[in-house]
């Protein structure tokens, strides 16, 4: 099947957030997803992005049962090691089910990965859930690391509350 | 003790890149360290850096038995979340030992909170070892939640041969 991956424009964000919501129902945490494609143009358009994204589009005559071409994205940005220096981090990568199995998933994942050599990143990163074996799976045959397994790092994360209260003990200027 | 928090300057990386080789060496991973003061200038200090850094700072009355004023810092980033938005990202926090217990590496993460939030950052995150318990502890206290623990979430990293594999594999422009 014939597809091209290419720069997200701000006009793909309604369907870069429609794919979002689907990827969050497959890790079984809809009910997580906050934002709309508003914050998506907001945030990734503007000056100073605080992410990029690439898309595989299909032609018209492979559309999607329900009428997409948009049919997979990759939502990355740049994070920094203090050990190795500057790493690319792969948010999100997803390939709507019925495209699945043309490479799809696996070329975007490179476009990130080229764009990132280009800016001179030594790293990419992501994080997987522990049940997605078909995710984790493909990381691994690649020649991924499982950092949280071989390394012991473990994600910690302030928000809501936590956050708030953070905030307001911070020191006076 | 009287201390100050702000932003970092370049002239600070040379304290910067010292205290991330001694934070380094507390992990047990001094090997790992491949990066210089010149690259932390090249890559905070530039046109869109890739971090923003805070150091803590004393008088001189106060310095290290080494000589040193500058004897914590906290180097963050902004990354994104799909789910929930902007979200601050706190790569590494660090006090020298003997300055300890005075409520600097509170007052630096707190700091970086603030800023975040002036940022309309819903999130703080951060990665900590396993078996890293006065910090993990820290953290819980502080009403952070470990995702890796309640959600099941694992690092994945790409570097070396296996990342230059996924660059070779990139489809063509």
């Amino acid at each position: 099947m014939d597809y091209k991956i290419r720069a997200a424009r701000k006009e793909d964000c309604k369907d870069i957030a429609r794919m979002i919501m689907e990827l969050a129902v497959f890790e079984k945490m809809p009910d997580q997803v906050k934002i709309s494609y508003k914050e998506l143009e907001r945030d990734g358009f503007c000056q100073n992005p605080f992410f990029e994204c690439l898309i595989a589009e299909v032609s018209d005559a492979h559309r999607s049962k329900c009428g997409h071409t948009v049919v997979g994205y990759a939502l990355y940005f740049y994070t920094y090691s203090t050990w190795k220096g500057r790493t690319v981090y792969l948010e999100d990568l997803y390939v709507m089910p019925e495209f699945r199995g043309n490479g799809i998933g696996k070329s975007l994942m490179s476009k990130v990965a080229k764009i990132a050599a280009e800016k001179q990143c030594v790293r990419l990163q992501l994080s997987v859930l522990d049940w997605n074996s078909p995710a984790r799976d493909f990381y691994a045959a690649k020649g991924a690391q499982d950092l949280t397994d071989s390394e012991g790092w473990h994600f910690i994360r302030f928000d809501g509350l936590s956050l708030d209260n953070l905030v307001k003990e911070a020191p006076q200027d």
